[in-house]
């Protein structure tokens, strides 16, 4: 296997805004990243999935959460935990990506991470709310089996690191479809201007969405000259996304909603519908701040990002800018396989698709 | 005629948190009130309308904006300035009531006001959101007249100042119907205990909602007794209420929500079923914050209410208790009135409210 | 032991509207309830916990799905499901209500459910959407545990059944703290006048909330007549209610959330403030249809009930008295429990409830 | 002046699916669109603004109301009407848009115009709803001066008609910025597959938002070639997008606002963030029910498209290619304008954009 490389690598920027250092959503001081993959047999037993855990900060979440808001673009998907991020506006566990019919289990296995960190979880103090997304890797995977055990999500916690972050058949990307390719994990970071709080945005995507003649690279419609190698065209567009927008901005829920609706801007551009099987959910969150569990005070300070000038519109260009980036990232990560059934689906024909862009560049 | 007196002077107490000085909206410090009432000619002439201003501190509210958020039970009603306050959390003028069909002539108004405070409003500076909510006095005044204009909304404001506010057949209420019987404006507050933070809650309503015979105080079904002197009970249950809670609690739009949703079950404890003709309105604010118009800062500090103990349910039980002595504040002050066509409202008896009342004392 | 009344064979009557045949959620033809008790052990190996479940309709409910939509009053709890009825408005699998700890595992089971029932689900077509509400038995159970397991859900499925539905402590219900005494599972239904439709609406609630010196019972304040017997104040106040409502009258997912939202006024009535540690959540489903899973017709046809008149508000009156009166239910048939560590939970004093009652008579 | 060239006929497609006839919202049988345009005086008098409305059907909407629904991707502006919608899901009057600050204004003409239709409106039978959206044409209009009156409102509506749309410095969009360019109104349309149910599609946009060097058109970044001639750059930016939906597929408003957030994406593929002072509202509509106003059935019939297969993505799919054309449309037809205090808009230059398109053609 040749390796491939990043977009940006390659070449090709998105937008106009500096990435953080490993152009990851880590870029955000203190997040971690982690996964497990599972990819095993053949066949009728092929096992293509895994689950990916990112940690808004390396302390206990569940004793100092996380401001968090979601938006939903579109809801044909399964999760956990969203109804308490609307209401308390915070994230107080891992947030964890999966194959959809698995999205039990590994709720369940945060559970078990939770009390292992906070024994009175849930006895003499509250429950925590595990918050858990995924996308149906059913073309590869045998799904049904629900491979992802409890183990494997406080396996992916305990590996979960700072530093680059690996991207396209890996954790919960390992059987993803993205544009008619092979989809996955991807990421990318933006940086805000010194004067605009010097801000990181990091975005962190499940990309199993889209169909190939669709598909955009930095507005380019390479997807057109993409057309073969498509084993399976009625398996297209049932898939969705997800997407996980964090910062370092201090920004609450409201706030950090906007953030949110701005991803599903970076998805667009992709040449994504947002189809009607598509489970399109996006999570933003702050490390800025950490809400207490225990606090007996009557209220907290906190600082909160100034929403009338230019510092919030370039957090709003940095979530569209990472979310287009991280998108496509994933596409050229992504590696061909082979799953249940014989069922391949192919890689991103880097070398095609980097020709096909030069059609588009500008004479 | 005689003076009437409010519930809690006729000896009835609604929970068991302490009100403010007044038991008023305005107990939350530099919160004031202005009634315009206008109530005149007869028959197909009859004017009976208003509109009533609440200003949430008493700066420049265009310049200096407040932490808000509304919540809608049901939306079978007109309103103006909601979505800018679902995505900014913010007011950012005077909330005004008035008449269904004049929400617009209000709202511009409110428009006008703003640029006389600021010149720059819409020029050089962004626009104002001006708030307006509003029931429908179809009943009593002739309401395609939409009688209410520019400068009623000026004088409104000009007049409006702190302590005890007009309850009743005044401002916007002039018209209204609650319950069957007539209705109108009411106020109430409640106060947090000092550990608590000692904050203040008030709530002040525009009540045309509810039938007749669902009618609650303190729970007792007392509607039941009060099923006479009803003039025509094809009109009743077609209303709305426009519920407005202010705190001085520091609570930023989000934890305002959660105040919003709870004055609805203040509002269910009175007997409503919020029908399907009902336009049930809340808003709640907190003066606690004042959010800069023209802020160069990246970000600015603010305190929180903490939400993990007791703060946020005193808060809660506060809004619930508040609203509901408000609504009935509205019943115990409103006068009968003939209006348009001849049409007669009642007041409720109150000899005969307390009566039954009586009646459903604990033996 | 002895027999526990219902409220109404108490001779209280919440409301004016008649019940349905048993005054159950099983009024509403064609849907079914079953509960799986788990109630084993003692001291630090208390198990008192379990899994309820409702069927909308008797069919296979992934290729026959029922227009649903989601209410909640205040977000601090799990769930599984709700996104995708905000997106598409339909429930397609069972609704199953549990201990809190025990979410992740149940929808894991429903999973399981809808593949027995459709071998190509997650593989051919698009994966099971599971609907899963919680309380915490905390004080009662040893919740850590998760004792509910996937058999257990499959076995209530399978005992679900018409009829009488069994209340207090059974299912879900078996370690619930309501109002400060034992709760539970509790249920009732209204029927609407033959002129509007003569439709059926059900409510089964999980009733784990409230401060005992709040409850209210049709309007009395009961709850400060009993204020003795708490064996830990401490304890209360941080439960929850889940509100399942159902009927038969032809609705679609927008209507139906104007019947979730009024069922939040039925609980407000029985003094519940929904504090700031409870979830509550409100589902409602219609079974007047099924949306079909496969279905290659361009468009199909449906009732939709006329929101101009009265139906739809018998329809919201119904729903609040059927909810009012499901919660007391529970209250009046759960029993005394000792559980965790020698915990015991109370049940309401039926004999001293009535006597209270008595005294809030009118004379 | 010479004529401007409409995208299309200029050689530019947008997507891959089919126009109606004139390629406008009024494709979708009985739509129609009127314009008022007020242009007089210069500098300090200098008025530019108007109104343009769209009536679903030819009938009296009051009376025979369409099924509708909002999405507000940023709600940075005015509107009324909007709360309605979300409760009962229809619009009943014509759907408005103007000037900011006219908001009201214009609110009230629609109230006019109702009662003109209905004089029972207000009176005997229930208020009117109002649907006004605007954006700020500060730049160019004497904003202040509220400039739309209630007649002229009554002149756009009774001008209304089928047949191709005027676009560009028109109506509400005479003063309007779009791009750092002259905006306005731009309308587009679609047709879905005759097997899909052969529906149209139709867009209209108020066009005032974006920052013109992220301009794209299909794609292609030509704002980076047209930077100059931008008279006022601190200008840029805070302006705001209206865009309205129109179909004749059988739809209500759960999946008409699965179009409205799809017109979202149609507006992230010309370039717009979405910035922090744009007021971004999309409502959608189908004039294939008209819901009566006055109706004593208990339920009534209506078809409902299939959300299941390939019908609701060919409706997706046609918003959004609408939505972008409409949008560059607008920009097509909009020419260069001196307005208030002499500042000037210049029009996109056609043939340079045409020049700058032509780099990026795949070579």
């Amino acid at each position: 296997m040749t390796e491939r490389p990043r977009l940006r690598d390659a070449g090709i920027t998105i937008g106009t805004m500096p990435t953080g250092e490993d152009n990851a959503i880590t870029d955000v001081p203190d997040v971690r990243v982690g996964h497990v993959t599972l990819n095993e047999g053949d066949g009728a037993a092929a096992i293509r999935t895994g689950v990916s855990v990112v940690l808004p900060h390396s302390g206990n979440l569940f004793r100092e959460k996380v401001p968090a808001s979601v938006f939903v673009l579109n809801g044909f998907g399964k999760c956990f935990g969203q109804e308490q991020i609307d209401e308390l506006g915070v994230i107080e566990s891992p947030i964890a990506f999966t194959s959809t019919m698995n999205v039990g289990i590994v709720a369940d296995g945060l559970i078990e991470h939770a009390i292992g960190q906070n024994p009175d979880c849930g006895v003499t103090t509250s429950t925590v709310n595990p918050v858990v997304n995924e996308c149906s890797d059913a073309y590869l995977n045998t799904q049904q089996g629900r491979h992802v055990r409890q183990h494997h999500v406080l396996e992916a916690i305990d590996s979960a690191k700072t530093g680059p972050v690996a991207e396209g058949n890996v954790g919960a990307g390992t059987g993803m479809t993205l544009f008619g390719f092979k989809g996955g994990i991807g990421t990318a970071s933006r940086r805000t201007p010194e004067k605009a709080g010097g801000y990181t945005v990091g975005a962190m995507i499940l990309g199993n969405c889209g169909v190939r003649e669709q598909l955009r690279i930095d507005g380019a419609p390479i997807g057109r000259d993409l057309a073969d190698r498509q084993p399976d065209p009625a398996a297209e567009d049932t898939g969705s996304i997800i997407i996980l927008i964090g910062t370092d901005a201090p920004m609450f829920d409201r706030a950090l909603n906007r953030l949110a609706r701005r991803a599903a801007m970076g998805l667009a551009r992709t040449g994504s519908i947002a189809a009607h099987g598509s489970g399109d959910y996006i999570l933003a969150f702050s490390n800025a701040h950490r809400i207490q569990h225990d606090d007996d005070r009557v209220t907290y300070p906190a600082e909160h990002v100034v929403e009338t000038g230019d510092v919030i519109n370039w957090l709003f260009q940095a979530t569209i800018e990472a979310t287009e980036e991280a998108i496509i990232n994933a596409l050229f990560a992504a590696e061909t396989m082979t799953g249940r059934d014989g069922n391949t689906r192919y890689a991103l024909p880097v070398d095609r698709a980097l020709a096909s862009m030069e059609r588009y560049r500008p004479t």
